[in-house]
């Protein structure tokens, strides 16, 4: 880590304000971009200390071919990335971004800062790089020496919790047992209490078959391992409910208060079985808000719900309002966290 | 079938009227009670011909106890179903309301109606007084001997197709064929101009994995299965796009116009590849609108999009609407049908 006049290390923090760092992801993305837009942000500087994270030269050619100020921390990690076309990724853009993710968990990880927003990057574009990388969750995980993590969307009110991520669909049965889902159902309903700051929150586990398996006629997963799990999660004083059909979960999920004509409790979160069953109706609620947040990590790491948008990068065009949201939510969990810490909270 | 006065084959029909069958549905469900509203609509009577088909005890019973007029034509089924309580389902009523179905469907065959609107059954029940039956779409196609049929959903200006209807999860991705999904495909297309009236449909097909596989990181059947599909389809003179990430798919959906952020052109109609891949998005648009409609059957069938909702049945309050809808556009594809039988439209 290179020290810079004013960047993590430097004089400009303010006891008890949190220290969020925002890392720079796929040159060739919107990320640049919607970072350097947060980082301008005066309703987030005036509550947090950003701090961008990434390759000095990207930043400032983002900034000069947009015209974007640029006057926020820096953590400037190596490699520089050579200069890249807007929309077409390579591979050094991608270990630049990979190394930019890397040096803002040790800093996290560290204590030199509370929390850590990533701008998107591409998978795929980052394993070419050398990285086993199925995504910033798993690698974060990996990287921290985490246990369980679960992937989670909040959306204003709903939140939703995956079980399995990234998996093709064709192997999402047979990766649930009893023990995975109840690990991911404990690890959200912990996180968020202690991270979103939910009380007591009512979960609403998923079916993964349609009209929860009728019974048994149309598949047996609903009763031989997502029942079993939400009963022990019941035992050790979770009050989740389900399996529930996922078409008849989602609406009810969201301000206690109910709303139109779906019947039933409300819901403060819901527990997907797989990717598209929480991200359908997240992209229906509107992706935009949606902030994606790890739970089970020691350090706190937010992101927003979109990605690298490579056909809307370098035309200062990007809509930050994701990033700014990510941004927001990981500055106010770590001033939960960090409230908890003390026991002021 | 006993001939009643005024029942189908009595006077009152008028020549280029539809005359629309609706089957009570399981007497402990609120099918019944959802007849008798639809039944008693002052808008769908001045369009249509409706005819009630199924237990004449069960329809009396239930217009008696909620005090709900019932002066419709009746075509009466045997059996009688015993008298039973609402929201607790016996054999004898499902066999009742099984009987109703296959009145229903020989009326349509014979071409003594123009249409079928079926309120809702037990599945499991049905299949326990006797019958083979998966679900009315597969119980309807094997009575009518169809070949390819699609179980459709419309909602406004939005419609969602089934490669595949009630399969364990964990069987789907087994299913696809690429002769599988261009079939269904084919048979969505043509059932959208013919029966719908949506001229030259734009159909989006849905990916099975995440992020539509991210080029075979994630699982193969987009470039296996889905693509080839598609681009068969596409040489048939179908305006299919996809397969597409089924998140970012859904919002796109609708009227041509856009609406809000989601980019890109709007698509007439998806084909979705698994049951809860439609039912999340649909439920999320409001269940109470939408309209199952069977296309690729020689006969015309539609039924509301919701269950027996046995916790409703009985005491009064239950929203005819869906079944309202589904009569209406029962009818419309009828007369929609008719005219092109006659060359008139």
């Amino acid at each position: 880590m290179r020290m810079e006049p004013g960047s993590v290390g430097g004089g400009r923090q303010r006891p008890g304000r949190p220290r969020v760092l925002l890392t720079m992801g796929d040159p060739a993305g919107v990320g640049p971009e919607i970072a350097l837009r947060t980082l301008a942000d005066g309703g987030l500087r005036a509550d947090f200390d950003l701090v961008a994270v990434g390759a000095r030269d990207v930043f400032e050619r983002c900034a000069a071919r947009l015209s974007l100020p640029f006057d926020a921390q820096v953590v400037g990690t190596a490699p520089e990335a050579a200069p890249s076309e807007p929309g077409r990724p390579t591979t050094a853009g991608a270990a630049a971004a990979a190394a930019a993710v890397v040096e803002a968990a040790r800093l996290c990880l560290s204590g030199a800062a509370d929390a850590m927003v990533t701008a998107p990057v591409i998978k795929a574009t980052v394993a070419e790089a050398g990285y086993d990388f199925p995504g910033h969750t798993e690698f974060l995980a990996r990287l921290a020496g985490a246990g369980c993590v679960v992937m989670t969307f909040v959306h204003g009110a709903r939140r939703v919790g995956l079980v399995t991520n990234h998996l093709p669909l064709a192997a999402v049965a047979g990766a649930l047992t009893k023990e995975l889902v109840l690990e991911k159902l404990l690890t959200l309903a912990r996180g968020l209490d202690a991270a979103l700051g939910v009380k007591f929150p009512r979960i609403a586990v998923a079916a993964l078959n349609p009209h929860a398996g009728e019974r048994g006629a149309i598949g047996d997963e609903e009763a031989r391992v997502i029942a079993p799990a939400v009963a022990a999660a019941r035992e050790a004083g979770v009050d989740a409910e389900g399996p529930l059909p996922a078409d008849a979960l989602f609406p009810r999920l969201g301000a206690r208060e109910g709303s139109g004509r779906e019947g039933g409790a409300r819901f403060d979160a819901a527990l997907a079985m797989y990717h598209d069953q929480a991200t359908i109706p997240l992209r229906l609620w509107g992706v935009g808000d949606a902030v994606n947040v790890t739970l089970g990590l020691p350090i706190v790491r937010t992101s927003p719900g979109h990605g690298v948008a490579l056909d809307v990068a370098g035309r200062g065009v990007a809509d930050a309002g994701g990033m700014i949201a990510a941004t927001r939510l990981a500055g106010e969990i770590a001033a939960r966290v960090a409230r908890r810490r003390t026991g002021a909270g």
